[in-house]
């Protein structure tokens, strides 16, 4: 038996997986991932670029990359975005050199990513682990939206529609976990990530 | 939204999953399952026909179903064995009619086979979770056979053989977990166990 055989799962020699975290708006992604952060090792976000309007309670360089539309252009086409989608009017990517580094640093790179871009990593990177969360119920959706302040009833309509559309795609995604209780669902997000770090990858199959 | 998206990974309507657990002789593979079993909800044990004699700490029923040979060629002959495989000049099997009652149970089933019966396995149950259980290294696994009081020398250096032939194999498998420390293993265990009841199933992709 050779060292690699050896290796466990938190061997720094491992390569870090690609793991794909997508769910309508108003799921509860942002309170569910910085949990997940904080308690496990080995795990880091990746940021996106956006050329959305910040948020007051967000930071640039930290929640996202914010940019124009035309530095958004330019990274597209020069072949720096992972994937990317417009939602709502406004278009998010992934910097793929931020997570190549990362993932060859041994750690495990979290994307937060629409379903559009969800799909474009399927195709482009087929080792990536996705996962859908999923509201325990439309309903409960419905008046998370509608509790936010920062949106306007028509925006709330608009990602409740876009919401459904994301839903019935969720047999894109491996893996699906209900947020109810958060604590519950960062416990099942740890366990797949835990899990994937246990996988033998075949080179051939 | 129906009531299948709500399910959470511990509703009872849920078909419980298949886990095979395979490992070279000595590695532990024992003391893993027991401290697994009492520490895993819905997770239940399937227990194997075998031919081969009764060890004095073994029960009839509990262990195994110790059958003569005449009997195991006759539920092998009726198509009741999920698997089978012949093993040290013993045969080995597991029944299939308890495994599936206990999916239907909504219990996943936890199968500790050779490696030969998980190749069985994976062609003729393409959806089971196939683990190997590893050494830390060859020689620990050398060491551990030797000091078993059961073992004839000569029965040693044949389980040795086989196990070098077993490790060759894992690439078999979909997950590889050391047995360093067992608290370690069984903990990477259920991370696989309860990640796979987490799984989106999809009868066409």
């Amino acid at each position: 038996m050779n060292q690699q055989v050896n290796c466990s799962a938190t061997c720094s020699q491992r390569q870090g997986n690609l793991i794909v975290l997508s769910g309508p708006s108003g799921v509860g992604k942002g309170t569910v991932v910085a949990q997940l952060l904080e308690q496990t090792p080995h795990l880091l976000r990746s940021i996106s670029v956006t050329t959305r309007q910040k948020r007051n309670s967000e930071l640039d360089c930290i929640d996202y990359f914010f940019l124009t539309k035309e530095q958004f252009s330019q990274s597209r086409a020069s072949g720096e975005l992972l994937e990317w989608a417009e939602y709502a009017g406004a278009f998010y990517g992934t910097p793929r050199s931020f997570v190549r580094q990362q993932q060859q640093d041994g750690n495990d790179v979290l994307l937060v990513i629409e379903v559009a871009g969800a799909r474009q990593i399927a195709q482009l990177a087929p080792e990536a682990v996705l996962i859908f969360l999923s509201p325990p119920s439309f309903e409960a959706l419905e008046s998370r939206l509608a509790g936010r302040a920062t949106e306007q009833p028509e925006q709330v309509a608009s990602r409740l529609v876009k919401a459904k559309e994301e839903i019935s795609q969720k047999e894109l995604f491996a893996y699906e976990v209900v947020n109810d209780i958060v604590e519950i669902a960062v416990n099942n997000l740890q366990h797949i990530i835990y899990s994937e770090r246990l996988k033998i990858r075949q080179p051939i199959r």
